[in-house]
Parts: C-alpha cells; sequence; structure tokens
C-alpha cells in the first residue's frame, strides 16, 4: 500500500474539511506532521491568533499524525480527538506552525495490540504550536482510534 | 456605564475576530453568553463538527462572558485564555451552541480582590456545547484577566 503523500492529504483536507481552509491551514510537512498557518484568517482584536485557530491547528496536526501512522500499517479506521489539555503560553503575532509529535513506541504499540484485539484503542499524542522561534501552544491530546471494521452504523465521530 | 449589547457584541466579533466571521460564529444570548454555530462552514470529511470549532465556539463564548463581567464593573481589561481542558463526547451532526456557565461566586469574588489589588487575576469557567439535545464537548477553562492600566507595552495576549 502506499503512503498518502503531502499533496493527497492536502486536498483532502481542502475538499473535506471545511474550517482548515477557511482558517487557511496547510499541510507543508508529514514527518513530523507540521500544519501552517497565516495570521489574517485566525486574527483576533489584539492582532494575535485566536486562541481556538491555534488550538484546530494543533487538533487537525494530531489527526493526520494517527492518520499517516494507520495507513503506514495499512489500517483502515476512523480517528476522533476524544480529549485536550491545551497550554497557552505566548501570544502568536505572525504566521504559525503546529508540528505532531510522535507518540511513545510504547503507546504505539500498545495501540497496535488493543486494535488487533478489538478494533478500538486511545492513543496520547503531543503538539507544539510556534510563532516565529517562540513556543505559543502545547497541546496533550487523546484520540480514540476505531477499525472501520469495528464501528458500528452511526458511530462516526469527529 | 451602559453595557454593550448583544448587537455591539456581535459586531464587534464579525469586525475583529476573523475566524468568528469565517466560522459562523454568532452570539445568540448574553445572560448567558451563548455562541450559535452553523454547521456548514465547520464541518469535516465525517460531515460532523471538526472539534477545533467546537472549542473556537467554547472559548469565544468564556471569553464574552468575562468582557460582560468587566463591563459590569466598569474594569477596562484584556482578558486572554491560558488554560483549557476539552472533553469531546459525542459528534456534532447539525448546528451547534456554547453557552458559558457564570464562575462562582466566589472565583468572581476572588478575581475582583485580585484585580484591585494587583491589577491582574485569573479565573476558571466551564462552557458546554450542545447539538440538538446532546452535550457534544466540555470546557474547563482559566482565563486571565488583565486591566488595561496594569498592561505594558508589547504584552498582548490572544
Amino acid at each position: 500500500m502506499q503512503l498518502p503523500d503531502r499533496d493527497s492529504l492536502q486536498a483532502h483536507l481542502s475538499a473535506h474539511i471545511a474550517p482548515a481552509r477557511a482558517l487557511g491551514l496547510e499541510l507543508v510537512g508529514i514527518d513530523p506532521v507540521t500544519i501552517a498557518a497565516p495570521l489574517g484568517p485566525n486574527v483576533n482584536d489584539k492582532g494575535t491568533a485566536f486562541a481556538g485557530s491555534l488550538f484546530s491547528a494543533a487538533a487537525l496536526a494530531g489527526w493526520l499524525q494517527l492518520t499517516q501512522w494507520c495507513a503506514a500499517r495499512t489500517l483502515e479506521a476512523q480517528i476522533v480527538l476524544q480529549k485536550a489539555d491545551a497550554q497557552f503560553l505566548a501570544p502568536a503575532r505572525a504566521p504559525f506552525r503546529a508540528i505532531a509529535r510522535e507518540s511513545s513506541a510504547q503507546e504505539r504499540e500498545r495501540l497496535a495490540v488493543l486494535l488487533a484485539r478489538r478494533g478500538r484503542g486511545r492513543i496520547a499524542l503531543a503538539v507544539e504550536v510556534s510563532c516565529e522561534a517562540t513556543l505559543v501552544m502545547r497541546l496533550a491530546a487523546v484520540y480514540a482510534v476505531t477499525l472501520s471494521t469495528a464501528l458500528t452504523p452511526g458511530s462516526a465521530g469527529r
């Protein structure tokens, strides 16, 4: 199976995730997954990036990181954000980017075992958002991963 | 001092917070602060609302609730989101709304004392996002409030 490349993932985002398009979120790297965003469509009344936009870039980066991980294992799965702790550390006054940090090998192995056994599992993942040289936000996220074969009708998540 | 009404607050959002405009976030109530959002500009590839959009509506509702609280006390302050724990409980397959819950009287009193003493303080606030009759997201947020007189140049936050 061929892994989706940056261009096809970016085309998917633009075509199917409306807020990614509206906020100008762009996939600029896949190893690690990096989402870049301009300030313009994300600016708030203080001339800095809106907290919701920083969160959106981070949540998308984490989701794509796991999408890539599943694709590399030929797993067709639905991945949804279940829990996220965000810390806003500094204002972003310029374009910003979210970089997903790969989960630990132990976390990934645990998820692989859960998926093989039960068709579903959860995994923690960290994402960092920076603006120029400053770390502006840190996200600790937990995603739920469900194999498509284990999905019941009507259970589609975020 | 006259409290800002819904129309003037909504005009402020549309004019100065670009993502609020792009995501169609609309202030539909101010007591408690309620932000409504259509599904269309917030939809993801699963046909449900993107997690980042639910977060954006919630973060904005909390921010406006505190903006109202400051205005009622004739406090000119900058309010920025500092920390937020989000739980995504169910998918939103239709328009959704975020309702800010007022902080406890004790929390508000504590913030008032801190602002009077030091010109700055923090306050916790909960926001709930619902879609039709289902609670889809719960946000526990902490905002930093700084009186304009206590702001140093270049300290403007999110």
